[in-house]
């Protein structure tokens, strides 16, 4: 199976991802910001840990070569591939509270939470069961005193970025609706699965 | 109430603590690190997040006047006072993998994650449920690449981070266990609660 799928603006997509398969997230019109979640299949409480992968891999940025790891320390996927250079776990998901209290919004606005949880919900997953996020392309810049900006990310049309599962993972994906981390846009993500099987 | 209470090397506590009430820890000797995480007492799904907490409060190191936020984004404490400023939310709480993933230690280790679950299990908390620690005089470098190193803890003895609850709480505290976060040595934290009612 190679078919690429897009998920739309401000939306998500959860899937399966068998042990060996290799995902492939791409930013179609650069600039956007995907948030991933990652379980365990087979008991979605072991989920992708940030601390456990800062732990481990020894870096704030994470890329190519790099494994996410879960909570009981097993990794969950290797990152093969990564056009871009520039994902992390700090920042969690946008959520309608990001909205409110940083940007002053009244009323509705889609959120990755929200899409991660509408997506997870059918595979059993609680709402406040949802990790940090790793944030692929998402340009967090930091200085020496840990003072965090989000600026524009730096990726363009066809940058992408390739996991291969270390073990049977439910992944859900999304195409981020926060205007400040995708240069004030709303664009879509694609990403297809290569099995092995 | 002002009871000062030692919590032991290599060990931990859970206690409650009620909303207003101000919680002070100690480094007694100097150079030693605690992993704190905290609940809502009322529903212990609520709990501490690092990534709402960086969010918020657009900052990696997280020091006084500062909030930690919980995963449903409310505010769980404020830090009122904090003697060393040296504290982050990066690592996560150290765990016998730790040991021998990254110090290819052999056989058994005490560790924060152990300690803190074996004292939050009377509480309901699972294994699986114990979020990405505060990690309290941890003095955890990176540079601007993003490479991550730990160095001995800058406080010295008597340094103190004060923090005032903003809803009710099960707190946890470790005295950590790993020789690399403090300097080789093995030491004691202390802690007081001052009661509002």
């Amino acid at each position: 199976m190679k078919e690429k799928i897009t998920i739309a603006k401000q939306s998500g997509k959860a899937f399966k991802l068998k042990k060996g398969d290799i995902l492939t997230v791409i930013d179609p019109k650069g600039q956007q910001v995907s948030d991933m979640v990652l379980f365990n299949s087979a008991d979605t409480k072991e989920k992708v840990s940030s601390g456990k992968t800062l732990d481990f891999e020894e870096s704030i940025l994470i890329t190519t070569s790099n494994y996410l790891w879960s909570n009981r320390s097993n990794k969950m996927v290797e990152i093969i591939k990564d056009t871009n250079g520039r994902n992390d776990f700090l920042l969690a998901p946008c959520s309608k509270e990001t909205f409110e209290v940083m940007y002053n919004h009244k009323g509705y606005h889609p959120s990755c939470l929200e899409n991660l949880y509408k997506n997870l919900q059918p595979f059993g997953i609680d709402f406040d069961d949802i990790p940090n996020a790793f944030n692929i392309f998402m340009n967090v810049q930091f200085d020496l005193e840990g003072k965090i900006s989000v600026l524009p990310p730096t990726s363009v049309a066809g940058d992408l970025i390739q996991f291969e599962a270390c073990m049977d993972l439910i992944v859900c994906l999304t195409a981020c609706s926060a205007e400040d981390s995708n240069g004030g846009s709303f664009k879509p993500i694609e990403y297809f699965i290569e099995t092995v099987n």
